[in-house]
């Protein structure tokens, strides 16, 4: 079936996409052939959605197109780097137009959001699921990792933390949006990326990805619970809001890491959470009380 | 279950690849970096195996694990380019060692021989299925598309065509490493770049792939049935044996087309089976009659 879905989604690509010049050979030939600009290191992420899994029923053809493309995005937010291109690999049951017009159609809209190309990719047949790898570029040596807090370092979020996972749960509330369609956080990307000094995508979860880079910087973390930002409806509706907060994932925002030094930069939709300390785990203080809880997953309350 | 098996697939990787010192940042942040040469352009090709569709139970984990990169090895021989990089992105019903590790090991022992580093990727839960990505080099216009074949330029292949399918339809034939252990024709490959003018990895088919190239070079091409290298025990046991050499698939040989005027540059193993010429279409002659046939999918003879 491989070649008349592919035929459809070069024609759907080369009408939505700009065309961009690094792009020296696209879609149908055996690979994909692009220009990086000199001085520039080239920046790989790659993220597989399967149906049933990462999305179900409640999630549009649109949505899920959105979503495949922008958690991948959100990985080169996390690295700061500027994303160009991007493949597909489809998996389908069947072809079903009614659900891949949609679907390429909400995958395409972010590439153009964002002047990313879509150059390549496989199309099968099989259960539902869908890979897309990006590729960005940086300024050779000026990216960002998970490695490079230090000790003293504020800790940061961008937006609000623990939407999708409430939504996850509560398939009526109104903050289905982050869930079905997380914006990748590539404009603070840019905005932090001269004085962050380590950074991380927030989809395990807030504990388990600042976990990430306590482990990756042999360093401990404390955050106070009061201070991460919180959607008022969530907090209001639910008892367990904080075990959204710290441990429900899928946010697709930004967790970083900076100088006390660059309180300045500070873009105006992030928030200081925490501090960089020593140890090896996250703490959590909750009105200056430490909130013991037994994993990073899905958090029981001891005290 | 994603950082468990990463850790295991980083510390495989770790021992038994090369270091290459174009990986900046390899398995375990939120992407990778890499340098590339200068005066060198990215060539990318992505390729999903589904388990029950591109292989079964007779296929070792091992045997699958090559399989998974060879096929995307395969396109960048298509393309002249030389691999550097790969990702690989793993859906898995359950963590089951006795399968993945030898998986792993028969992927990296691939990856070794042409010094293709793995950077990255990505482990979910759900269907066996696999996604490979391959990034490789290609000094800059100094690649093999589809489209630039010639009329009049000589057609040949590598190697022996139509096995892979024998073996597929004959679970006992000692074929069956050309079906489940394919090397990519990356020697070939850059035997020919400097004088194919058009070439393809035999995937779909030899008429399919060939067909892809007289579409996308505006030509058609005349084929002889019995100049195309056929294995011996192949032709001697099946009376469809044609069947298996024009459309089997999943040779991933090189078919390509190069100027008379080069004839003497042929590889040892490689074989002239026909010529570029007028029309859209590929036409193929057996004792000089031309051979009618359906479809280039399995094909039903007429004549």
């Amino acid at each position: 079936m491989e070649f008349d879905v592919i035929d459809f989604i070069k024609s759907q690509s080369q009408s939505s996409s700009q065309v961009d010049s690094s792009v020296i050979l696209g879609i149908g030939d055996d690979a994909a052939v692009i220009n990086l600009k000199a001085n520039r290191q080239l920046v790989v992420s790659t993220d597989t959605l399967v149906g049933g899994v990462h999305f179900d029923n409640s999630a549009t053809p649109a949505q899920i197109g959105h979503k495949a493309l922008a958690v991948s995005l959100s990985d080169l937010a996390a690295m700061g780097a500027t994303p160009k291109w991007c493949t597909l690999n489809l998996t389908l049951p069947k072809i079903d137009m009614q659900w891949l017009a949609p679907f390429i159609s909400g995958l395409l809209k972010l590439a153009t959001k964002y002047n990313v190309s879509l150059v390549g990719g496989d199309t099968t047949a099989g259960a539902l699921s869908i890979t897309v790898t990006v590729f960005g570029e940086a300024i050779a040596g000026q990216y960002l990792t998970r490695s490079n807090a230090k000790r003293g370092d504020l800790i940061a979020v961008s937006g609000e933390i623990g939407s999708a996972a409430f939504a996850l749960d509560n398939k009526k509330s109104n903050l289905a949006a982050a869930l079905h369609v997380p914006e990748p956080q590539l404009k603070i990307s840019q905005q932090i990326k001269s004085f962050a000094r380590a950074c991380i995508d927030i989809s395990d979860g807030l504990l388990a990805d600042l976990g990430h880079i306590c482990k990756q910087s042999n360093l401990g973390a404390t955050i106070l619970l009061e201070q991460i930002p919180v959607n008022k409806q969530l907090k209001d509706s639910s008892p367990n809001w904080s075990n959204y907060v710290l441990a429900g994932g899928d946010d697709y925002q930004l967790c970083f890491t900076f100088s006390p030094d660059n309180l300045a930069k500070l873009p105006a939709n992030c928030t200081i959470i925490g501090q960089m300390g020593c140890g090896t785990a996250v703490k959590v203080l909750s009105n200056n009380q430490e909130i013991q809880f037994k994993h990073t997953g899905f958090i029981h309350f001891n005290s």
